[in-house]
């Protein structure tokens, strides 16, 4: 059985603190009560890099050797993890590949490329551009850093446990939501381990349920299809480490749809001025549409994971109306 | 003369604190050399209503008389402003009414009106919206809260400088964008009594240079005409007041256009995830035009003042790309 120590993501917080950032908690302003006005949002869309996944990042990254630093790091990545690779590599100094699906949207590939990484868009899905990252770092020897199969990647989304129970030392409930699984496995284990009564709920959009679909069957099941917007949450299959994780320590696994990410997006616009992407209100959305009901909790947080929205037609709309005049 | 004592905003402070939000300081992530990295946000736009004119409102409700909130008030706002109002009524149980150009956004209108204000639209400019506002308060009695132009709105905003001060004690340099004058007078009035030395700057749009020509003419000059798009900066005239504590307390005021402002939203989205309003990211289209350079301070601050942008075109490209399926 797949275990992942307290001492290890304690360690990874030690060492990763000098890079990322402790994000805020924000208490929500009194809102019409569609919402428990308890709910706090933790804002890691804050986070260096725009999400959580900088600090698996960083966690492995401060781990390689010198030599492994210098012929450099590839990853293959539906956004945010190639993001994180790049502006960390790009901190450290280190030589980085990107690899995205050819379906990837364009703002997705420019952020990555601002951090000097190179993004190469190869196959129709996070499948094909992993197989092909996997070739082309055994081909130049590169350190190939999965999204989020390793115990170091899982020990530094854990370090946003220990945080969050820094934050909220009475955590009652916390709603995370789920793609490969490291985020939740890795924050599960943190907190089950100090503070064993949370409920921990799980969040993962229809059109991607990899979690769902395995924890049903007890083993890993590899989805044929994967239809949302949430593409950051929508790698086809978990892995057995986060599979065990999640069997071992999240309460339940709840399931949100596509429109009702969009009205949780909407929503944290409307109340909160966040946007953000889909993956990042998907914990909203399972508060909105009534599929979860934290009302009775004292001191529920959603956590917002990520915030690398495709916000590019705002800023073609607001060009359209300059004032370009003297 | 024109006063505003310390002692007035640090009661209103102490006033508001049930009602606003302490906002966050972001330090920047490291990023590459277009910034100094020592400068910090201080992210008033994750203020309740998306911007620091809540704080004015809620000094200035918070003082009514029973018999004047169960009248009711009335604003006249090119959004922030009647956002504020709206919300600040909604918290306290007081009837508001907010006039609007004809001319502001259907988003903004929609926002205000989500609090249960009544939302009028009238007029070309926020002069035509004003006037027939102050003729609507007139005839049913309603009490009309200005933008910009009262002691307690003055003193409300005034709290911000204290509170970054709190922030950051040794603050040498602010950022602040300009629109009617009121949150740079008010800050300026609590920084300068508590800490003379800070370099206080002032930034307004080319296209609605009121306070610019104000400072040039000696008195209060009003614009024939303004065009940005940074439209929560842009009433025609500033007041006898805030003009007078710009002068005596501000040490410069720069210009930006519409493009650069346009740049530095795309700037704090990509480096921060942090989508605002153009006025939000005028203070960082004076840095990075390079109209304004802080690298030799110590501890400078820009002021992210509002963030409430036209984010629509964000939710219609995701609800073009939903999977609407089973």
């Amino acid at each position: 059985m797949y275990e992942l120590p307290l001492e290890v993501i304690q360690e990874a917080r030690a060492r990763i603190s000098d890079y990322i950032r402790h994000t805020p908690l924000a208490p929500l302003p009194h809102l019409q009560n569609n919402v428990p006005p308890q709910l706090r949002l933790k804002l890691e869309n804050l986070q260096v890099a725009g999400s959580f996944k900088s600090r698996g990042v960083f966690n492995t990254l401060l781990q390689l050797s010198d030599e492994a630093k210098k012929r450099g790091v590839i990853a293959a990545s539906g956004g945010n993890h190639g993001l994180s690779l790049a502006y960390a590599a790009y901190r450290l100094n280190i030589p980085a590949v990107v690899y995205l699906p050819a379906t990837a949207g364009a703002d997705r590939a420019a952020r990555i490329s601002r951090w000097n990484a190179r993004v190469i868009q190869h196959g129709r899905n996070w499948d094909d551009a992993h197989a092909k990252a996997l070739e082309h770092a055994e081909q130049d020897g590169l350190v190939y850093v999965h999204a989020f199969d390793t115990e170091k990647t899982l020990a530094g989304q854990g370090t946003l446990g220990l945080e969050l129970l820094d934050d909220v030392p009475d955590l009652d409930c916390v709603l995370i939501a789920i793609g490969g699984g490291g985020l939740i496995s890795g924050m599960a284990t943190a907190i089950r381990a100090l503070k064993p009564d949370v409920r921990i709920i799980g969040v993962e959009p229809t059109g991607s349920p990899a979690m769902t679909r395995s924890l049903a069957a007890g083993q890993v099941i590899s989805l044929p299809e994967v239809r949302t917007i949430a593409d950051t949450l929508s790698p086809p299959t978990v892995s057995d480490s986060t599979l065990a994780l999640t069997q071992r320590h999240v309460n339940e696994v709840v399931l949100v749809d596509d429109p009702s990410m969009i009205d949780a997006m909407r929503w944290l616009w409307l109340n909160v001025n966040q946007l953000v992407e889909p993956a990042g209100a998907a914990v909203i959305a399972a508060l909105l549409s009534g599929t979860v009901d934290v009302s009775h909790y004292h001191h529920p947080v959603a956590l917002i994971c990520g915030g690398n929205a495709a916000a590019e037609p705002v800023w073609s709309d607001y060009e359209a109306r300059a004032n370009r005049g003297g």
